[in-house]
C-alpha cells in the first residue's frame, strides 16, 4: 500500500536551491538509499532531524525564544510589581538589554519567569497568542515567516522520499511545538528540545494536568543531542542537518552509523540577504564544526553556503 | 491523498472480542471521533497510549523483562566469578529467587548489572538474542507469543481508523524498543517507558555511541506516565489503556482532556486462560483504579473482563 500512496518528489523539487555540490550531494544521496541496490535503506529507517535555531529558521539577533520571553516579562509586569526593583527584570523592563543578559544567571532568570509556574496548556496558548503576532525587529516579518525556503523545501524532499523529519534544537520542546507542524509539518511527538522539569498534577473535582517548574530537566544541546535523539527516537539518525559547535555531536553521531549516511551544516555566509557569522559570533557559534566539516568533506560532511547554495533565504510572504 | 490512502475498518476487525458492552463503548467512541459530526477529532489528534506488561503482553509469573535480566545475569557469570559469592548475583545463580528479588535494592542491583555497562547497539543485540530464543516457563510460548491477540487487533483497529499507537510502559524503554514494531507494529519513536542514564562516547576514530550507564534517568510508572506522555508526545491522548494502579494518573490525564475521551482497563479476571489477579497482587497490583474505573463507569472508564470479553486471549502460534 505503501508503494501505492507514496509520492517520490526528484530534484527539481528543490527549487530555491542552487544547482551547486551541495544540492547535488543531497539529492545523490537521498537517490541511493531510496534506490533498490546496495544503498537501499529501508523506510523505517530513514530518520532525518534538524537542528531549529540558524537551521530551519533564523536566529538573529537574538533567539527568538528569547524575544519571546522578554515579550512576556513586558506583558505580565503589573502582576509583578517586584520586578521593578529586582534584576534582572528591572533592566529587562526599562529596555536595558546589555545589562538584562549580561549573564547565564540572568538568563535563566527571564526564562523561568516567562516559562514556567503554569500548565501546560496555558504556556502553549501564551506562546500561540505571541507567535501568531509578534514580528522581528528588522525585517517586520512574523517570526515564523523568517524560516528558511530551501529548508522548507528540503523537509518536503525528504518527507516525499520515506523520511520521517525531527527538530532536535536546544531550544524549548514545548516552544517549538505550539508551531512547528504549522509551519514545518512536524508533529509534537517529531521534536525534541530542552525541557522544563515538569509535575502532573490532580485537581480535586478529576482535572489533571502538567505543572511547568522553574527548574531544567534536561539541556537538548551539544552531547545533549545524541542522548536526545536516542531517548526520543531511538534509532540513529541517516541525515542530520544543524548550523553550530552545538549540532557537532549529533552529526557525529549520525555519521558513525553503519553505511552511508550524511551530515549537513548550515553556513551563514549571506550577510545581504541574512547575515554572515561564524567563528565569532555567540549566537551560533561555528568554530570546531566549521573546521570538522571541512576536514570531512570526502566523508559525506556537506558544507552548505547560502550565500552561494540558496536562490533565496526568506519565503515570499502575502 | 490521505483520505485516498487510508482503509477504515470496522467493527468486525475486532474478531477475537465478544459483542459485550465492552466492544461496543470501543466502537461506538471510534466512530464518534472519526465521523463528521460533533463528536469529530482530527487525525493528528488520534492518540492512543497503552501500557506494556499485563495489558498488552502477559506478566505472569513475573515481569518478563525481570526473566530477561536473571537469564542474563546466568549467561553472562563466567566474566563475573565475583558474583559467585556477592548478593544477589549468588541467589540467582543457585536459584534461590525469593532472596535475590526480596528487596528493591537486589532488583536494582540485578537489572542495572544485566542492562547498563554496555553502548545501545550492544544492549539491543542482547535483547534480540534474548527475545527470539527464550521461553515462558509456564506456556513453553516465546514471550512475544504472550501478547493478547484481542489488543493486537485494538492496535490495527485504532491505526486503521487514523489513530497513532503509543506505549507507555513502567518497563525498559530500550528492552521495548527491540521487538515491539515487529511484534506490535509500534516504532521506536513511540514507544515511551523507563531509562537509564545515558552518556555520549566520542571514540578517537571517530566512532560515536550512546553508553549505558548503572542509574536511573526517569521512571515512567504511576505519575510518571503523564509526564513521558508530555515529554514524548506533547499531546494529551485520546485513548489510553491500562490494567494497575500503576496507570491510574495516565488514564486520568487522559479523561482530564478536552471532548470525550476513552479509559480502557484491562482485568485480569481470566484463571483458566491466563491468570486472575487484582488487588492482592504485587504484580500489576489493581486495586485504587479499579474503585476507580468502577465508580466512573458512566462518565466513559471502561472495565475489560478478559474471562468475558475476550473469546481468545493469546494468539495461535504455528
Ligand atoms: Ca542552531
Ligand atoms: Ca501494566
Amino acid at each position: 500500500i505503501s508503494s501505492l500512496c507514496s509520492t517520490t518528489l526528484v530534484a527539481q523539487d528543490l527549487p530555491s536551491w542552487s544547482n551547486t555540490d551541495a544540492r547535488q550531494q543531497l539529492t545523490a544521496f537521498v537517490e541511493t538509499v531510496t534506490k533498490e541496490g546496495a544503498g537501499f535503506v529501508e523506510q523505517s529507517k530513514r530518520i532525518a532531524v534538524f537542528d531549529n535555531d540558524g537551521t530551519l529558521w533564523a536566529e538573529q539577533p537574538m533567539y527568538f525564544q528569547l524575544a519571546f520571553a522578554l515579550d512576556r516579562l513586558k506583558a505580565t509586569q503589573d502582576k509583578h510589581p517586584e520586578w521593578k526593583t529586582q534584576e534582572p527584570f528591572k533592566s529587562v523592563l526599562a529596555g536595558d538589554l546589555k545589562t538584562a543578559l549580561s549573564s547565564h544567571e540572568n538568563i535563566a532568570k527571564i526564562v523561568f519567569a516567562s516559562h514556567s509556574g503554569m500548565s501546560q496548556e496555558e504556556f502553549q496558548q501564551v506562546v500561540k497568542d505571541w507567535i501568531t503576532t509578534a514580528t522581528h525587529p528588522k525585517t517586520g516579518r512574523k517570526y515564523t515567516d523568517m524560516v528558511y525556503q530551501p529548508m522548507l523545501e528540503v523537509l518536503d524532499y525528504l518527507r516525499a522520499n520515506g523520511f520521517k523529519t525531527f527538530i532536535v534544537s536546544g531550544g524549548g520542546i514545548d516552544f517549538l511545538r505550539v508551531w512547528a507542524e504549522q509551519v514545518y509539518g512536524i508533529p509534537p511527538e517529531q521534536v525534541v528540545g530542552t525541557r522544563v522539569k515538569k509535575e502532573f498534577m490532580l485537581n480535586a473535582d478529576g482535572g489533571a494536568q502538567i505543572m511547568r517548574q522553574a527548574a531544567i530537566d534536561f539541556v537538548n544541546d551539544k552531547e545533549g543531542k545524541p542522548i536526545g535523539i536516542d531517548n526520543h527516537i531511538g534509532r540513529r539518525p541517516l541525515i542530520a542537518f544543524g548550523n553550530s559547535d552545538g549540532d557537532l555531536a549529533m552529526l557525529q553521531y549520525t555519521m558513525a552509523g553503519e553505511g552511508k549516511r550524511l551530515a549537513v551544516y548550515i553556513h551563514h555566509t549571506d550577510k545581504g540577504r541574512e547575515w554572515a557569522y561564524d567563528r565569532e559570533s555567540h549566537i551560533g557559534t561555528f568554530d570546531k564544526g566549521l573546521d570538522y566539516a571541512t576536514e570531512h568533506k570526502k566523508d559525506g560532511w556537506i558544507l552548505v553556503d547560502m550565500a552561494k547554495d540558496w536562490k533565496v533565504v526568506f519565503p515570499e510572504v502575502e
